[in-house]
């Protein structure tokens, strides 16, 4: 039996599922699995079940493992408390994660939210390797985001910055699920890309094959779909989607001077149907001064490992700064 | 005669006048002047013309004065280069000021563009002294701003991020300097806020004393009197900017989870007629996580020593940083 081999426990909980990792520092995920996250029980439930599944697995190596932190990726989660505070999908009100994990494991651990350990996955093990100042824009169900500046995570004075998604970009707009009107989301995520559908089956008198699906199971996918078929309103509902996020990140680049936005998500599955409207109104409303600077990049993570790596990233990165 | 004071040599280089002083790490300003920039000159002649003033004041006083920096405010300065490049309203192209300064006087210096300089006297001198997340936004002929993180200047990758007065606020709208459109700018500078009366005369029929008064000689004073003597157009046009960049820094505090945005500039002068509007309509805008938390000040720089403040706490901080 050789050396022990150091890694991390990566967790990404989401709504409905919790995604764990064994990480080892250059990315390489040792085993990955995921299970229920099971909303309604308290978190320390969710813990306990979690920790059940890594003894498990350790015990059932060979080699043997130097479990040398653990990184979180959550909804709501606050980097500089080490608390989820009251997380939109599930029961647990506001928890303090850091004296739930202490028990089981005590090592060092680290909690960001979902974007912002993406950004940090990206910088670690995507597209980002040598970039000091980015922004990664998560283009899912609803749209995240992680600022990077310096190389770190623009956490801000509560460690909540980076809120990209509820950016007004339409004054009263859209309904967001935040209880604002126009946020980006509302336009620029999967969900909003079938709002832009409805919007324009209201405008428009053309028809379409997604006339004829019942708007409540319309999916980014079947718009995509549609429009690659060449339907005129799936191929405009990409267009507008991307003309407002390009917009956006426009204006976010006067502010952060990044030296590229990088692109992650669902949405992303859509290729230059998304990038290319991004792109040439992204160009088109640069600051004169960054025209031409900033490149928009796909991510380099894995879609099903992304969450995994992310969170990885988040506790590599802080071990790293301990040692420094 | 006692020990040298020591001391850093300020200067706010604008496009009719250059503002310069003698400050110590306390903010007391020893001495202060200013001279005509005289912008057809090349950069070096106007350096060569600060250093005889400066030389001429040290030969004078009685006390000895230990040069410890050189602290500059300038347009289009680039922190990272020690360049100022292509500043609009001088005919240098792109100078390298640290070459420039070095043979006068060989001790450390830095650049900054004049609205980061103010967000820097603002923290070291002013309304922002606790602050390490804060925003500075300067309301003068155009608008400028500071992002200050983590206590240091949000530079970005090139060196000039920062630029919320071009963050697009009205698509479409109206035409700026920059060669963009609808930049918050054109709507929330003192410039701005006479564009907006001549928009309000357009639309509205009411009587104003401001229809007396030839355009081109509209300044935001006389708006700012108008208003205070009843005027509605005058009132509205006020409510208006205010409501406008109320919006803006809302966006931008759902990105920098700021614990305060600090406005400086002749506009502030307006006292109500401008805060008022700006924090009603933030507050109404705010991403709800951030509601009540974000404070939104006054400058704590008096207005003509702000820019010599300025580009002292840029050196000041400098040499502190080195020391450490």
């Amino acid at each position: 039996m050789g050396d022990p081999i150091p890694a991390v426990w990566a967790i990404d909980i989401g709504g409905t599922r919790t995604k764990y990792g064994l990480v080892d520092r250059g990315g390489s995920v040792l085993t990955a699995d995921t299970l229920e996250t099971r909303p309604r029980d308290p978190a320390d439930v969710l813990f306990s079940r979690l920790f059940e599944r890594f003894d498990a697995y350790l015990a059932g190596r060979s080699e043997s493992i130097d479990i040398q932190g653990i990184g979180i990726g959550a909804p709501n989660a606050n980097f500089y408390t080490g608390f989820i505070e009251n997380p939109p999908n599930l029961r647990w009100g506001t928890v303090n994660i850091a004296e739930l994990v202490k028990p089981y494991r005590d090592v060092p651990m680290a909690i960001t939210n979902d974007a912002n350990a993406t950004a940090l996955g990206e910088m670690r093990f995507g597209a980002a390797g040598n970039l000091r100042h980015f922004i990664e824009v998560t283009l899912g169900t609803g749209v995240g985001s992680g600022f990077v500046v310096n190389g770190d995570i623009l956490y801000g004075h509560d460690g909540f910055a980076g809120e990209l998604g509820h950016v007004t970009v339409v004054r009263g707009g859209r309904r967001c699920g935040c209880g604002k009107r126009g946020c980006l989301e509302t336009y620029a995520s999967a969900t909003g890309l079938t709002r832009t559908v409805f919007e324009l089956m209201a405008e428009k008198r053309a028809d379409s094959p997604l006339r004829a699906v019942p708007p409540q199971d319309l999916t980014s996918e079947t718009v995509f779909r549609a429009a690659e078929e060449g339907d005129a309103i799936a191929a405009a509902a990409f267009e507008r989607t991307g003309r407002i996020l390009g917009e956006t990140l426009a204006d976010a680049a006067a502010l952060f001077s990044p030296e590229a936005i990088i692109l992650f998500g669902g949405l992303t599955a859509a290729g230059d149907r998304i990038f290319a409207p991004v792109q040439t109104h992204m160009e088109a409303n640069l600051f004169p001064a960054f025209k031409g600077k900033v490149k928009l990049l796909k991510t380099g993570l894995t879609q099903g490992r992304a969450a995994i790596l992310g969170s990885a990233a988040l506790i590599w990165i802080e071990l790293e700064k301990q040692t420094k």
